[in-house]
């Protein structure tokens, strides 16, 4: 019998991290070893200031045992066989090259990898296949705003295909580039505009209330919505904007495929929701339609308005799937359909992901 | 000299109201008597329990004067020429036409009117003209969410030609039916979140603190994002969906229109925002689209989001126009472009709306 193979969580104590901690403790259990690794975090500071970070060692909770964080470094890359990449876009683009020639292969929720012809890009519910052929050692994850929508697209782009696609996204805090930072952010600022009844109903009265303490964010977030998120991309699009074109085209290996895409940032903690306008290639019967997302693996069905009955970010936060409902003909046209999707960003729009990529490298390892 | 018209704002009390109030104090006084009606309200209440409501008589101050507010009457309605109806639909269904039958001409921003085919629907930027004729002594104010996009869209339409529309609004708590209580329902759900660090972490833990203080949404806002907003209306579209679809088409006199609208509930207490795409006859220069909308009156194009220059809810409330920004080219076609408008529900959403038709009606009358 050949030993279990050896896992390593890097940036185990991030808002992506400390989710997926808690996924490897709830789901089958087919790791070996699991090496909990995050920054060296040589702070400086004294440990009085800087308690849980600084110089001596942080611990987290995985399978009901404490263990102690690792500081990432070649010698704690040694011996493992899959390593999660939970880090900053340029940790990733730095360490994961070095975890693959030491032998692991490599699932990187970072954007670093995801647009690399020779890495993978893989949501397992759409495109599982692709994780098989992957020549630099590393597989790459999905953003989170793709992959609310993509599982529920790709279902009905399989039996449909897909012709254009205009969503457009309000993401929650904590898909902000450092999951934790955007959360803390909006909660610091919705203290800061709690009990103050006049705000929101004069120009520029929540920025003055909200002042420095936007965050990772563009402006205030608390009583708004702002529709930029990531750094300018080119012609006028934001870099989240490009990523969900650029990921949705080669996840479902549609080079070509028409996409308009609008991130706006809302105020969420965690769940993001997505606005989708789909034109297919054949007509869509309504009827079909629902039975497709109501049976493909991954997604709920949640759909009788009159009931109350849609998905929000408040309600299926914590939950696995791609919540969808509105689901309705568009424009009179028998090829167009509007719905609703709403993910946890922290689990399918990261974490969820990232381990089912694991889950099933292990299997063919 | 003919003695200056007198003006009636029937609703003065309300959400749209109270703003009306304001802006007739500060626009030109093309009015002579300036009367305000309001319901009855024989609450029933002692008056200790219910001051400002009950029984007696309550005042509200419009150009720096207190003046009574009286209960909508026949007789109230004697002597009228205009007369704006702030109130909701079933006082406008009942009460508009007894108005016309006085005299008067009635600017009705409900929704009762709006799809009447004897009563032209106005946005006085984009169609001034369809005023002239109003069989019935009515003119119709759009919903505020066509109000929000149709300037923007009508100025770029005339010069392209409007083929498709898909936008997906983003409602502020203020444009529930009622907006004061859609506005107080808001306030009292972030109180009751404020300061819950673990809210919004888990499924349906927001829904459980706020409990049944929903107000008019069907759900918690505070938050979160709700998909539903009005009525059940056809297809699975809501009455809201279908009022900027209904309403778009007759303002711009394009009937057969592909219109795609979702409207979302956010956590703002005032400020409509709507991402845009459409797509035109003609091929849309990015430079042309750009100088039309930066010379459109009742548009200002605030659009460099690389200097934090877009328009949010929260620093376009109280401001007359419909602020654009993300002005861009959208899925490489020379015919389409993506776009993000925000505008004060309360202004040009409704009270500056009516204003501007009832400023125009008075210059012909
Ligand atoms: N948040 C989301 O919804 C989401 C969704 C999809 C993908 N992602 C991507 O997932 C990644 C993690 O996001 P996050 O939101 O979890 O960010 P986060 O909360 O800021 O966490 C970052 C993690 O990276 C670690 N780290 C930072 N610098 C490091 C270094 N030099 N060496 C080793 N570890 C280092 C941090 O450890 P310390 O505690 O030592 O700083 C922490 O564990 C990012 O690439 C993000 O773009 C996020
Ligand atoms: N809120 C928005 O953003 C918005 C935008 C566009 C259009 N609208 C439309 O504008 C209208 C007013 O909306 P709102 O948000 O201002 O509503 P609101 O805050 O609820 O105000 C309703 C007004 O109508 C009066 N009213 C109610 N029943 C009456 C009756 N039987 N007789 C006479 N007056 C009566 C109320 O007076 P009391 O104080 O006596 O109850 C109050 O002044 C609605 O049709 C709405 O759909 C609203």
């Amino acid at each position: 019998m050949t030993p279990k193979p050896t896992l390593a969580v890097v940036g185990a104590t991030g808002a992506v991290g400390s989710v997926m901690l808690q996924m490897l403790t709830h789901h089958a259990d087919v790791w070996g070893e699991i090496r909990l690794l995050a920054s060296p975090r040589p702070s400086g500071l004294p440990p009085a200031l800087d308690a849980t970070r600084a110089g001596g060692s942080r611990t987290a909770s995985v399978r009901g045992e404490e263990c102690e964080i690792l500081a990432l470094s070649e010698e704690a890359l040694e011996g493992v066989d899959v390593a999660l990449f939970l880090v900053p876009d340029e940790v990733a683009a730095r360490w994961a090259p070095i975890a693959a020639t030491k032998g692991a292969v490599v699932v990187d929720t970072s954007a670093a990898f995801r647009a690399d012809p020779d890495v993978p890009l893989v949501v397992p519910e759409t495109n599982a296949h692709a994780a098989r052929v992957r020549p630099r050692g590393i597989v790459a994850s999905p953003g989170c705003t793709t992959l609310a929508l993509i599982v529920a697209v790709g279902s009905l782009h399989a039996e449909f295909g897909l012709d254009e696609l205009v969503v457009t996204a309000q993401q929650a805090a904590s898909g902000a580039g450092a999951g934790q930072d955007g959360a803390e952010a909006l909660r610091a600022q919705l203290g800061l505009v709690a009990g103050h009844d006049d705000l929101g109903t004069h120009p520029g009265d929540v920025r003055r209330a909200v002042g420095e303490n936007t965050g990772p964010f563009p402006g205030p977030l608390a009583l708004n919505v702002l529709p930029w998120s990531g750094t300018p991309g080119a012609d006028g699009a934001s870099s989240e904007e490009e990523r969900v074109r650029d990921e949705t085209r080669r996840i479902l290996a549609l080079p070509a495929l028409r996409v308009a895409a609008t991130c706006v940032r809302v105020p969420v903690v965690t769940g993001h929701s997505v606005s989708v306008h789909a034109r297919f290639e054949r007509p869509v019967p309504l009827d079909r339609a629902h039975e497709i997302l109501a049976t493909s693996p991954g997604v709920v069905l949640y759909d009788d308005p009159a009931a109350g009955d849609f998905p929000t970010p408040a309600d299926v936060v914590g939950t696995d799937p791609a919540w969808v409902g509105r689901v309705r003909r568009s424009m009179d046209d028998e090829r167009a359909l509007d719905f609703f999707v709403c993910a946890d960003n922290l689990r399918k729009g990261a974490a969820l992901n990232a381990l089912q990529i694991a889950e099933s490298v292990v299997a063919t390892l």
